[in-house]
Order: C-alpha cells, then structure tokens, then sequence
C-alpha cells in the first residue's frame, strides 16, 4: 500500500534560523520560506536528490505543532509521509486492521493540496506516519 | 555536501512485532531480520521506491539505542542518514562551522560497513544525523 516517501517533517522554533543553518553547515539545497496559515506552519523544503526533509515553525495559535515545540523546545522529528494512490482504500484499509487515523478518522486537505490522514503514533513506534494520496 | 537520504532510523522495542505490524497494516516492503552485534542493534529495512526506513531493536547491554528506548517505550523516530561522498572532508567543514560530531570527534565504520559519523542533535533542531560515506 504505502508508495514513496512523500517527505520528513522536523518541528523547528525557527525556520529561517534553521534553513540558514542547515545550508550553510551541511552544506543543504534549501528553498524559500512559505507560509501555510491554514495549515498553521512556516516551511522550508530542504532538496535531496531522493527526497525531501521539511522543517516546519509554528504559525498562529492554534498549531498543530505548537504542543511538540512545547514538549521538545529545541525542535525534533515530527513525522514521514508516505505516498499512497488512493487514500479512501487506504483509510478503509487501516481502519479494519484497527489503526486509528487521527482527527475525525477521515482525510483531509494537506499541505500541498492532497488528501491527506495521519495515523495515531503509539499504533506505529511512536512514530507519526501521515499518508498523502498522490495520484 | 549533503547528498540523497540514505535512510530513516525508527527505534522499536521489538523489532520482529514491528516488521509484521508495518507489513500487514502499511503494506510495506520489509526485509528480514539483521543482527549487528558490533553495532547493538538488530534491523529490519523497510523498502520505499526512493530510499528507507530502518526499524532497530537494541541488542545487548551497551546498545547505543538503549536509552532512548527508556525514554520512549514505545519507540520513535530515532536519526536520519544523509550520503557524503567524502566523510573526511564532510567533517573537516563541520567541524570549522562549529558543528559537534560525536563520540571521538572521527568517522567510524558504520552498520553497512562504510565510514559515518553522527551530529550532535543540539547542533540540528534536536534531529540526531548521521552521515555516511558511499564512493
């Protein structure tokens, strides 16, 4: 079921501090900032030749990622998104295995405009997965 | 400097429950079982199109993966591994850029046998990387 990884996510306080720092240390291919308010976060793709790691500041007061930066104030892995090719059979697929989406159990619009759904992380290792149809 | 994504690094408690869980429930690709003593781990690869999850359970006593596992039970995102094509000189410029690598400060052979060195995760938004070397 699950396809390529989409990207990693990394909750950071600052994002322009962060990009800065992971081009000129690591010497990372990063882009510019952009601004999801409805999704309530600040991104910067760092470009790999084989994916993408993305970080992610806080935006507005209701951010989804504002109680992680509370938990771990330094920043830290958030969550990998696989891709999927169809995210109803994937959602139907999970909830019979008993895997619990998080939200109200259906997908939603992600960030790039994709129906997206993320999975409880204590049914996987304590690890988010977010699933991202990409047709 | 930083090249393809090599793999991500998720801890389990076991990894055998873990390997079935992600098969039967994500669909994914999962490799057989790997010990590696000389590393206190034991992995099972899970294989994406473009690149890789590695689940690890600590194996042995002094199992560099063993206190994260007393702070998260459950497991969790552990590190993510970029390609370097030249780990000596990667570290070299790290180093110059105040970077921390850590243990010895120095490259050391890694679980597939190539030289990596780990960055100390304070340094990177609390995100432990690791690079390794592939020629």
């Amino acid at each position: 079921m699950i396809g390529r990884i989409n990207h990693i996510a990394i909750a950071v306080p600052d994002v322009e501090k962060a990009a800065l720092h992971w081009r000129d240390v690591l010497g990372a291919d990063v882009s510019t900032v952009e601004s999801l308010p409805e999704h309530g976060v600040r991104i910067v793709f760092v470009n790999a030749p084989n994916g993408k790691v993305e970080l992610m500041e806080p935006l507005g007061e209701t951010s989804p990622i504002a109680m992680f930066l509370q938990r771990n104030p330094d920043g830290g892995m958030h969550h990998i998104c696989y891709e999927v090719s169809d995210i109803t059979a994937a959602c139907d697929h999970l909830t019979a295995k008993g895997a619990r989406v998080l939200g109200n159990g259906t997908p939603k619009k992600g960030a790039h405009g994709n129906p997206v759904l993320f999975l409880h992380p204590k049914d996987f290792n304590g690890t988010l997965i977010e699933l991202e149809e990409v047709r």
